[in-house]
């Protein structure tokens, strides 16, 4: 155990590395897997494509932002005081930086290419059975989860042992740890604003196109959907990749890494002595996470199916709630081995490692109920898609009022199990349990982003099929696997939304704790005022998110209709229609709309806090979680529930004892709902989680640059002052002057007294009143007891009115 | 002015009683008009009656619900003592509360029944001339305005000096004031209850009988609107008369009432030496409302046109804008007439009378930008409806994309006005001021009700002349006034969110103070929790109003189905259809579905305060507060966008190039967004207002049960024991023990002295130590100088840890 104990910080990168070289030899099988003929990979290629353009173009310009941020980010750390105040940073802040933007993009670009490369060979695998098919499209799923999972563990843990050795680290209650975490919140600041810009631009990317497509295709020229004559076809498969599959690899590697790194920062505040240094709170969340790597690989073995009768679903939730139970399991024992017994102390609040255990108890419990929740919301045949499909038999208003109306109230079991959560976890660990709970939580992020990946691929799969013209029966075998990656994709959205909240939260508090602010008092005119604008910015940041894919999807329309009208023989299949276009329209778009939510999401918390301080820049905070996380949840499963309703009709639904199949009129008021939901479940709704994680971890960086004095301790001072005039005026201490004394050793004193010809008595009194009351500021004491008693009546400002003028004087300076 | 100093109490009922004599006379000018030929009366007869059906029905319902309330609220007012703490309460807030909820039901009342004369009257006007038709119908309109104005000012005021009698109020700062504005928050409760339910229900009843007409009426059976053959439009031509006049009056009398009240509160609370006693911030309110009520009457002057070309917007404009700048100009001298010179000081900010003057200035121009910014936002002609329409060209989904991305962009603006306008007005007189801006706003409220009961009347007249199948040109005198009716709704909806805001800010600010707590600090888990809840509230609020739309127009549907098929005859005007059941349809579902919403927000704050606290509850409220009035904007400004996108069609808009009329397909589009628009803008958008308020009234009302210590009163008592006993320990005293003699009076300490034999300098310092200390808790006061020291430097309780037991003890008990 010994050697364990010493050596517990190097295994942590070694796990992440386990992680990517299983990666390794998935992707390898998934690449030597049959491609199918010539048709289907000429297709795929366009894909690939397609994608590699996009994320080139996107990089491009992220390349441009990441030098600017680093530079300023160095600038910054060349800053080592601030209003007298220190600063522990470091110009290598930059560098974490910018190796947080290239993993992150990494870890998108990863995914993509393996999504790209799994989509043909899911295809090609169909033709023979489902049980092929879902092994194929879920070790791609697999290679991205492994991918994202094991390169945040390797840089987090990897970045931290190297700084801790750059900074010298000896003590974890140093200035020295505070920097190397300090530097080290670099990373997830790199890794969550290329999340934000590729999730964003990957959003309007996909739904541009998708609705672009379908708006043209589906409704005026009345093709199906994925039809090889669709010029927007391809363009919307690209989106499938760059939006579902590396959007939401660099989204989860954001949340991942940014839910370790608050933990971490707040388990820096603990004192403990344990086996390992002291560093025991900090380490845990990484070795949590670590080891569900290795958890959900476990889990990935239990997903597989017998035969095409076999139930995907049930599949894949077993390979999930396996690879969180053994999670949940093992965690107890990683706590009870690791954290010292006897009470832990955060800020305050006391509590045992058992409490940490229950807090991760508590965050698996929360992300569980979020999915089933949300499942429920948008799973075909329960009664909120009933619902929708009954409205829809009214037309189009009564459909979207009616997914209106189920989103707004799917928002109510979340909030109430979140607010549940927080007051779980943080009764059972305090703040350092609100963490772990998020961290506890993403721990198998590797096994959720295989189940949420592997959607895309099978809808792609689906796509190739339906263009190949390939047997039905196949594109029967990818729509069977596409029909649960929308529910997959759905839970995913509750999940991270959940472990969003939680990982806020705790970044929120490491921002209090860095700001030196202890209290966020809404109840303060400005403070509220940060509260409204704060709850303010989902709101416009959704509304760019949507308004750009309802511009973009317009463009898309002109182009297609364009090409169907100039492009004579496009529809008898003679003409091959222009995808590289609608390609460039979908990437144009997505990288020029991305802007200018992603600098509202930068720049704002930097604005605020500069100008209003740290207390009105927590208020914005709380405004922007709190309301960005119910308008994630409004969002993201209003469009859940829009596709389900619309895609109940392929099977019929009866209404009103009515059978209606697709083209029914209720049918086509069921497409109008869908495209609505689109943006709203894959641009928008999504996007949130990362806006306040983002917002969370920029506030976090400028904290220590906006930091004040600690405002109680002032007021502290303050009673102490008044109490010790009070009690210095009702003893007799001659000529002696206590201020003067006070900064003076106690010998020194006693002769200054002498000096000031004070009685035996007199200077005993003296020395012993100095020393009693040292460190406590004298300036104020001064005038007569009847003053000084009134300065110890004015408890606060409130009571100030009409007492004496030294109250007044004293209450002011409060 | 001496008479005027002594007796400006009663000037204020009187105030009341002038606005409603003036009511009086202008309702007996609307009777006199000529009523039109037969078939005009009996068919605004069966819309007076379907309107008075409904009222009844709500009312039979509401009259249970005011009884048992009151009977609850009496008990709480025989409790006078909680957890030790005496509460200032009286069985007499049931009386206030009842009196409250039936002046808010005859608001509604008068409004309705002169709205049903007024409507007749106005079509028969408009066969003559578009200024006649403007005048019966704005004067109907300002019969509903002074109505509610004058019963609130003759109200609030009467029972301020009946209740200043009945509990012998002759001090400001005393006991029996607070009992009697507490008393007087029952008269706030009561209305704001009442104007929930009339809300909500009769939102619902509007939209359900609107949708569900056009539904099957225009869509369906290709009839125009307000075809006398369609059974659902009497229950469509009722719901304009029980929503949109009858639930926005009592909606606004709650408002004007609780922004009066709360300014009321905050201002018992501040001491000055003014020439009515102390008591001028309480009156200040009033005076101004009440003297609105004058300027208002004043401002109706101005609404007055040529002839049928002149533009009736500018009219009204200029009477709205007109009585907004008497009021600011007489607010200066009446806010320099009742002041004191000097320094003004609530909670610690002290502001002089210039600065209240400000804040009201403040006031005016944060209600005046939202009411510009909501015009710009769901105008004609103007960049987002331009939008809207632009994207109704590529089918219902993009149009619904473009409608809600404009509602969530119009919220930017708003808030970021509404946040400087909190800043202000906190800027220039604290909470106070706050609450008077609220209050300078709500001034004109009667001016205000006059233009946004003008417009449902108009539409009204235009229903009845489209029934009685009157000339063409009549219908365009009436539909002249709609459009602009419909302009003046959104503006109206604009101003009301932004008043409910800044009242629902003072309303918190006092709730804050009764409840004993003085911060509400989000860092705190359960506090963040509470928010998270609060933010929830609205939306499923809003999906319970816009659900119960969907359902209650979906049964109209069904009935109006049935009686086309039924009743034979119909479509050729042989067979009249049963209105009175499409009437009671609307009446059932409305009133069956206001009661959730309604009980949401009546009984969460009571769950919530009693098992949570005040500190949570206000967090809560804090939630509600900033999530309400984002949903408000939100859903009012969006609905208002797709009703002018729709109607933009009718006059033809241009697409690319192309022209596009009513029944093209862009123009179908844009119906589906008015549908979804409606239940929007009319019954949950409106609803936030009143929700935020409520909710702040409860808590309010329950304040002094769920009173906590004061948190900061108790730890400065620790400081202050602390820091006395290292004093105490540096001083001889003898045998003497100071906790003993702290609850002696000087005389008997002494004695205590002598009889422990302490010498006449022990005897001495413990007399004047005791002197020094009095009403500080003595009870820590034991153990060493060590321990003492311990106590001091444990300043909170994360500096604890590592420290002695005794540090430890003493932060636990913080």
């Amino acid at each position: 155990m010994d050697f364990l104990q010493s050596n517990l910080i190097y295994f942590i990168p070694a796990l992440g590395i386990v992680g990517l070289i299983v990666m390794a030899i998935k992707s390898a099988w998934v690449s030597k897997q049959d491609a199918g003929d010539a048709k289907m990979t000429e297709l795929a290629g366009y894909i690939a494509d397609g994608a590699m353009a996009f994320l080139k173009a996107e990089w491009k310009v992220l390349s441009i932002f990441v030098v600017f941020a680093a530079a300023l980010l160095a600038y910054s750390g060349t800053i080592h005081e601030v209003n007298g105040k220190a600063i522990h940073s470091s110009w290598i802040i930059s560098i974490s930086f910018i190796i947080g933007a290239v993993f992150s993009a990494t870890a998108g670009y990863i995914g993509m290419k393996v999504a790209t490369k799994a989509n043909v060979r899911t295809t090609q695998a169909a033709r023979t059975s489902l049980k092929q098919a879902l092994k194929v499209s879920f070790t791609g799923g697999t290679v991205m989860g492994l991918g994202v999972a094991g390169l945040a563990i390797f840089g987090l843990g990897g970045l931290f042992i190297v700084f801790l050795k750059i900074f010298n680290v000896v003590d974890v209650d140093s200035n020295e740890m505070r920097t190397a975490i300090e530097v080290l919140t670099g990373f997830s600041l790199g890794a969550e604003s290329i999340a934000l810009f590729a999730r964003v631009g990957g959003g309007i990317y996909t739904k541009a196109a998708d609705v672009g497509a379908d708006l043209v295709g589906k409704v005026e020229a009345g093709i199906p959907e994925d039809d090889v004559r669709n010029p927007a076809t391809i363009a919307d498969n690209v989106g499938d990749n760059v939006g579902d599959v590396a959007g939401m690899g660099a989204d989860l590697f954001g949340s991942y890494v940014a839910t370790i790194l608050a933990t971490m920062v707040l388990g820096q505040e603990i004192n403990v002595q344990d086996n390992f240094g002291g560093m025991s709170p900090i380490l845990l969340p990484m070795v949590i996470c670590g080891l569900g790597i290795i958890f959900s690989i476990i889990g990935t073995w239990f997903v597989t199916i017998k035969d095409d009768k076999s139930n995907v679903q049930t599949a894949l939730n077993l390979g999930n709630w396996a690879s969180m139970a053994i999670t949940v399991v093992a965690s107890y024992f990683i706590v009870m081995y690791m954290l010292p017994d006897g009470i832990i102390s955060l800020r305050g609040v006391e509590f045992t490692k058992m409490g940490v255990f229950g807090a991760i108890l508590v965050g698996t419990v929360v992300g569980a109920v979020m999915s089933v929740v949300t499942e429920y919301y948008t799973a075909m045949g329960k009664a909120p898609v009933m619902s929708i499909i009954q409205q829809s038999s009214t037309g189009h208003a009564t459909n979207i009022i009616g997914g209106l109306s189920v989103g707004m109230k799917s928002t109510v079991i979340p909030i109430l199990t979140l607010a549940a959560g927080i007051m779980g976890s943080y009764y059972c660990a305090g703040l350092y349990g609100v963490a772990i709970a998020a961290a506890g939580m993403m721990a198998t992020t590797a096994m959720q982003l295989a189940i949420d990946a592997f959607g895309p691929i099978a809808d792609n799969a689906g796509g190739i099929a339906e263009m190949s013209q390939l047997p039905p029966e196949v594109r029967e075998r990818t729509d069977n696997l596409d029909a649960v990656g929308n529910t997959t994709a759905a839970t995913g959205k509750g999940f991270a939304i959940a472990s969003a909240a939680l990982t806020s939260l705790a970044l929120f508090a490491a921002f209090v704790g860095i700001a030196g602010i202890d209290a966020i008092d809404i109840y303060k005119a400005n403070v509220l005022a940060g509260l409204f604008v704060g709850a303010m910015i989902p709101f416009i940041f959704s509304a760019l998110c949507i308004q750009a894919v309802g511009k973009a999807a317009m463009d898309m329309v002109q182009e297609v209709r364009r090409q169907f009208r100039e492009i004579p023989g496009i529809m008898e299949y003679k003409a091959k229609p222009e995808y590289e276009k609608c390609v460039a329209i979908s990437t144009k778009a997505s990288i020029r709309e991305m802007m200018m939510p992603g600098a509202i999401a930068l720049i704002t918390p930097i604005i605020v806090g500069f100008i209003f301080g740290p207390e009105v820049l927590g208020g914005l905070l709380a405004g922007v979680t709190v309301s960005g996380v119910l308008m994630g949840i409004f969002q993201s499963n209003a469009g859940g529930a829009w596709d389900n309703a619309k895609k109940s009709f392929e099977k019929g639904v009866m209404i009103n004892g009515e059978m209606f199949y697709k083209k029914s009129e209720p049918h086509k008021a069921s497409v109008t709902g869908d495209t609505v939901g689109d943006p709203f479940k894959d641009t928008s709704g999504p996007s949130m989680n990362i806006l306040i994680k983002l917002m969370s971890i920029v506030s976090l960086v400028i904290a220590p640059y906006i930091s004040v004095g600690n405002a109680e301790s002032n007021e502290m001072n303050c009673h102490a002052q008044t109490e010790m005039c009070v009690g210095m005026d009702s003893v007799d201490m001659g000529n002696c002057d206590l201020a003067k004394c006070m900064s003076m050793t106690p010998e020194a004193c006693a002769a200054y007294c002498d000096s000031m010809k004070c009685t035996p008595e007199q200077k005993a009194a003296c020395v012993k009143m100095m020393e009693a009351h040292k460190g406590i500021d004298m300036s104020e004491c001064s005038g007569s007891s009847e003053a000084c008693k009134d300065k110890a009546n004015c408890k606060d400002k409130a009571s100030c009115s009409g007492k004496t003028e030294a109250c007044k004087s004293t209450c002011e300076k409060k």
